[in-house]
């Protein structure tokens, strides 16, 4: 088994320079489209006002045009008495006549100024009788009036070439009576999919088939860019089938392919892009996580890139290498994304000799922000999705403290502030909770790290709520005991745990299963609290009974669900969880005790106003509803009451 | 003449409970779309998992399948061996047998793990011979493994009701096998304007009419919300007019009038509106500015508002009081603007017993950002459009110190970091050479606050360049005399001054036009360059020359543009200004003396890439060739020379 084995990466900025010197990265070409249209596009050459705005000298209030000089000294209580003109300027009417010293004439807002008046008092500072104006405030020349041009004047030039439309923009267009304006036209973007193992959504999935993510996220992506991107279809990792979609890609401006890179069997991707296109690769690996197998290549110096299939990655690198690329082509100039200051929540170790990466969700703690690495490995489709942006860590930085502070590069153009951050152990049952909080109108965002690690957000003042489920070896006491000075515990409710299995082996406890050494355990992860709760149950077996003797007590995984659906698809043939999960998956169940899922809450946040609706919610009888419809939930008589604290 | 006068306005929270008490921002129901077209959309029923994701185990790496347990110890120095399976499990191929204890077997990234094996050894850490696999380094259960349900667990709820769908997502939903997805339907948005004064873009403006702005801008504005947004037309301030464009509004869930609230004769908008809808207008005037004129009010819960028809006021309203109720619409959560930290670059009087938004340019000092309220009125459409963000004052904040610092609520979703800030005096050669720069791939943001401003911020280390033309009184010398410690002057160009006129006057000379008391000036603003000169000029006259008798000497325009302008439309006589002005409008023109239009810039930035690429854009053929088809201009041979500093 001979493979490449990436072992000269480029680092990013030698990846970009071989890339970029290959390819074009200009604009493609020029359209006219009707003002209205053009919002969000970019301009392809400066726009010139034909006509001053406003085109002539106009009036910025209701009031009486004068001759400044004619107000001098003029107050409340020596008002000033002016010629009242038998004319009423209106907005879109002329002046007739120019205004004679010593009178006034009225005007309107937006009204154009008659010739000889510089002026405009307020009508709150005039009384009008028969023929005559009192002015109670003096002016000075230009006040209330705004000059001919004064906003945009005929010859300047409004917006440079570059410049992207918003909606004031179309203001300033319309002012200067432009219709129709010329934009760069959007590249045309190619995205296609390649692996034997990829199934269409929609499709049913069989076999060791998963959905195809890259192609859509890519797809969506360009547009966000401002590309028009079109998915071509997935390919097996086969040649002929590549070449035939790599063949039509070549219509299009950029060519997206995703998956194929790794250094496997799977690599007919990149030996059909080395093959076909001219000069092919450029770049194979680049010292970077997540992303290290990136293609980058060119074809008559249209850019070519195969991503890699790890949603995590592929995005990373699109946004790394791609995203640039498409943006210049639209004439955007590489946007600068938003920042924000932060101290990384816990220590992280990064990747000897690799520029990374780190997904990140960002809350605000007392005082300031705390970015928290987002713990998915590159092939969670979740990771990116979920984050609120990342933490570039250069090449040569081997980790970064705990309290350390970093920049946290945010994915959305917003940042969103949740109502209620909810940090701790994931639940259906809480799920059902956020969900009824955020029909009342309360954004929640939850960071599953499990119980301990929400005790710890707490403590910090970063979480609102967290769901905890922590059983004391010593006293068998859930939760209560694990609540530090400062934190308060809000009864929740509980969750059957048990053994399950497949129908038909006839055991009846847990010591009927250990004893058995041809039934393989699936186990749960250390710090879990059903593995804590296992432990302590082996503990408690009246002949004790040696781990390694039970097979499988070091297969691992990481929740309930996944317990139920190794045993369902005979990769292990018993394990312990919750009921719900056993019978989502159709297994049998022996009940071994509840479970006490509560929610811990820091003191100082109680009384917020989105904490205590949350703690309505868990009283509010829609939740025991949802709770109760669910497999193995009990909700006792003092849910949502302070236990402790 | 008897008019509202705005005496008991409301402060922004009671307007804001007024009219939000009075209509349904509720969403307003549901539709399902394609995945692909739910970009950017807002999900409107929690999204459930109906699959785990990965729906199996499965390898993250290349490498070979193992019972982990079979690896502890295993280093470079001490292999590990491993009975070699015959099996090679691909991605997508299921694996057909168990792996026995003390074996490995071939996998390749993605593809399902073999029941029996708990990690995955990196093939670079394996070397395989006939039959037999070398594992030289150890690895712990489940490393290079991703459980079932690992990313997403089958029942977890992956969006919640609310969020908004980003690119990212679209893998998510693709990776759960979801094709179509419930959203919020997009609430449907009347815009009507009013006013005698508007004329739609493309037609031709005469007499006293200006183009209508703000529809497009509504228009535009409501769809970066989400809103569709249609324009039904410009009314005349008629009530047959109005009422008409009303009933066919009254169809939408939302309408927005522009224009016709100010207290003048054309309120007529106002009136319809309080008599055609039930109940009406619920509040006429806010204590704010800009915008104080603003009318809310509504029909059957629907909310209907008339926003000023001054550009500024009217997009500040519109964020104020409309967007809010739009974003309900969609299903947003009233979004957070970004805000950046910011030092006021000027002392700021605040409006007393208003509630202020003040536009502002931000841009990047020493050490900090630099907020520059944008010196536009409310009248002007280019304020809000060239404005990075804006400050909010409380209504009891009397002014803002400078260097006090400030919040600036940015209007953009990113903050583009310009190559080249111009701070300066405005002129059609600096925006050739900025236009030039532009091609060259620098981005450059230009604020015009004249020669004297300009000096101040590049000494203040917020300008790269300044444009300057100030003449010493005393030494007739054109700007060096004014260039402080740290900085430079780089040569410009020279502009012909002379003064501006009508055909057939027949006047030689300064002195004719002066002692002909019929003859009115259109003077220029104090502080600017050319009203230095004219002073200046004035006291060299022979006869000398009492301002006074002037006539038009206290009258007063802001631009070479605005003084033609005046001329040419009969406002005034005569005037001072450039040549190329002049030419423009058709005017005769007396040459007086050349200006001279030189660049400063601060001797830190000088070498700054940016600014000698702006440099060598003034030294360039193309510059001196567009320069000299301005009329009037002179390119001297030492252009972008360093004259001193």
């Amino acid at each position: 088994m001979r493979q490449k084995e990436f072992h000269d990466l480029l680092c990013v900025d030698e990846a970009k320079e071989k890339f970029y010197s290959n390819i074009f990265r200009g604009t493609l070409g020029t359209e006219r489209v009707d003002v209205i249209d053009g919002l969000g596009r970019v301009i392809s050459s400066d726009i010139m006002a034909r006509i001053d705005v406003p085109p002539f000298a106009r009036s910025q209030r209701d009031g009486y045009a004068v001759a400044a000089s004619d107000t001098f000294g003029a107050d409340e209580e020596m008002p000033v008495k002016l010629k009242l003109s038998g004319e009423n300027i209106q907005a879109g009417s002329e002046a007739e006549n120019a205004l004679e010293s010593g009178c006034a004439v009225r005007i309107a807002t937006g009204a154009p100024m008659p010739r000889g008046a510089n002026a405009v008092v307020m009508v709150e500072y005039c009384n009008e009788c028969t023929g005559i104006v009192e002015v109670q405030s003096c002016v000075h020349p230009n006040e209330n009036v705004m000059h001919t041009g004064e906003d945009v004047m005929q010859g300047e030039v409004v917006f440079r070439r570059g410049a992207r439309i918003s909606s004031c923009d179309l203001g300033v267009l319309a002012a200067i009576g432009v219709t129709e304006i010329e934009v760069f036209s959007r590249p045309r973007v190619a995205v296609i999919s390649t692996g034997n193992e990829l199934a269409e959504p929609g499709d049913e999935l069989f076999g060791a088939k998963i959905y195809d993510v890259n192609s859509r996220m890519i797809v969506g992506a360009c547009r966000e860019c401002g590309a028009i991107a079109s998915f071509l279809g997935i390919s097996k990792d086969d040649e002929k089938d590549i070449e035939k979609l790599l063949s039509r890609a070549l219509e299009y401006d950029v060519i997206i392919i995703s998956g194929g890179t790794s250094a496997g069997a799977g690599d007919v991707c990149y030996r059909v892009v080395d093959e076909m296109l001219s000069p092919g690769i450029l770049v194979h690996g680049v010292a970077v996580k997540p992303g290290k197998p990136v293609v980058l290549g060119a074809h008559n110096k249209k850019p070519v890139v195969v991503l890699p299939g790890f949603p995590t990655s592929c995005i990373v690198m699109f946004n790394l290498f791609v995203k640039p690329v498409i943006l210049s082509m639209c004439g955007v100039k590489e946007d600068v994304s938003a920042r924000i200051k932060a101290k990384c929540a816990v220590r992280y170790c990064s990747s000897q000799g690799k520029h990374e990466f780190v997904l990140s969700n960002v809350v605000k703690g007392d005082g300031s922000y705390f970015a928290y690495p987002v713990p998915k490995t590159s092939g969670a489709v979740t990771g990116f999705s979920s984050a609120d942006g990342y933490i570039e860590i250069a090449q040569d930085v081997e980790y970064i403290e705990k309290d350390e502070d970093v920049d946290v590069v945010l994915l959305s153009d917003d940042v969103t502030v949740p109502d209620v951050v909810f940090i701790g152990s994931q639940c259906m049952g809480a799920d059902a909770g956020l969900s009824i909080l955020s029909k009342r109108g309360y954004l929640s965002r939850v960071i599953n790290v499990g119980s301990t690690g929400g005790i710890g957000a707490c403590l910090r003042g970063e979480a609102d709520v967290s769901g905890v489920h922590l059983i004391d070896a010593k006293s068998g006491v859930y939760n209560v005991g694990f609540m530090d000075e400062g934190l308060m515990l809000v009864r929740g409710y509980r969750r059957r745990q048990g053994i399950m299995f497949r129908r038909g082996c006839g055991y009846k406890s847990l010591g009927d299963f250990v004893s058995d050494d041809k039934m393989r355990l699936i186990n749960r992860n250390g710090g879990s609290g059903t593995r804590v709760l296992f432990d302590m149950l082996l503990d408690e077996l009246k002949d004790g009974c040696r781990r390694e003797k039970i097979a499988g007590y070091d297969v691992e995984a990481k929740s309930h669900n996944a317990v139920a659906c190794a045993v369902a698809s005979k990769k292990a043939d018993w394990g312990i969880g919750i009921y719900s999960a056993a019978k989502m998956y159709g297994l049998e169940f022996i009940d071994i005790r509840d479970e006490e899922y509560d929610f811990c809450v820091p003191a100082g946040r109680f009384q917020k106003k989105s904490v205590q609706e949350f703690v309505s919610v868990l009283k509010s009888g829609e939740f025991k509803k949802r709770v109760l419809a669910m497999d193995g939930f009990v909700v006792p008589e003092d849910i949502g009451d302070v236990v402790c604290g």
